[in-house]
């Protein structure tokens, strides 16, 4: 089974499709230009993306949108994350968070799917903290600052558990589920 | 003579209202609810408004959009200025700029207006610095944080100051010079 991932992220890509080969599903790359809409709600910025992509593709294709969303700052920066990556950096955000005690941030992510049934959303949310300092290599966003509840390494530190643990493994795995469930 | 303004912030009302009177011009509130577009540029943020508010209100209007950019941080907030300001409020800029040497801003703000002939765009800028902690009552949004250059006072601080040396007051007079161009 093939279907199409509309993306500019070569991150997100990445890591979809090796998740999803693994049960099954081969993904195509859509590159896939859009002006999201302003909300506070990855689900209504992926439901709105996804029907942009598919008027524009017209084959069976899906987005996916994340937010890293901080107690401490009310959800900052949540749907604004990528944007934010670009002004602030991992370094804007720990200076953010200095010496701040509540550090619980949840990393949250929607995949919008689209064929000629309509849409349908998937979920995966990962809870966790933000590091006290930038640190590890491994993925890409705010990968080297977010550390998952129950462990001590960062998402950047550890890729083999961020594959298996994350908001957009979770998110992949239950779209997969609903895909069998349509088909 | 009137002339709609399409806004839903009573700050920016107030302030155009008291500063056109004094020109002649009467403003008239048009409650505007609208998706703002993501881009970097305030003059492409006002301009897709204003010919939505145009759209739905059939007579001359105009919008106004605003943002302050802060050097250091590669022109943030910006023209995600209004949705920072409800997620870090001034307290997260302080952060994000202390022990900063460099706290050099920008206050920009775009007027577009719109009528039978088109739209038409006025600027006005105010240059100036982040001040180290939140000082002043007066004004709204990032008035208690921006110091305008030759000053000490934050325009906060000092709302007549303000309303004769801000980017809204400048963008405003060369707005109210080009409709007198117009008629």
């Amino acid at each position: 089974m093939e279907i199409f991932f509309a993306t500019t992220n070569l991150g997100k890509l990445g890591e979809a499709t090796k998740i999803l080969k693994e049960i099954g599903i081969k993904v195509k790359h859509f590159p896939f230009v859009y002006n999201e809409i302003r909300s506070d709600s990855i689900e209504e910025v992926a439901r709105d993306a996804v029907k942009f992509a598919y008027k524009r593709l017209k084959e069976p294709v899906f987005v996916e949108d994340t937010g890293l969303f901080i107690e401490k700052w009310n959800g900052f920066p949540g749907t604004y994350s990528a944007v934010m990556l670009k002004k602030l950096g991992n370094e804007g955000i720990i200076k953010l968070m200095e010496g701040e005690p509540n550090r619980a941030a949840l990393f949250d992510t929607c995949i919008a799917y689209h064929d000629t049934n309509g849409t349908t959303v998937a979920h995966g949310k990962c809870y966790g903290r933000i590091s006290e300092s930038i640190r590890g290599k491994s993925g890409f966003g705010f990968d080297s600052i977010f550390i998952p509840d129950g462990g001590e390494q960062t998402f950047a530190e550890s890729i083999e558990l961020k594959n298996k643990l994350s908001h957009r493994y979770k998110s992949l795995l239950e779209f997969s589920k609903s895909l069998k469930l349509r088909r």
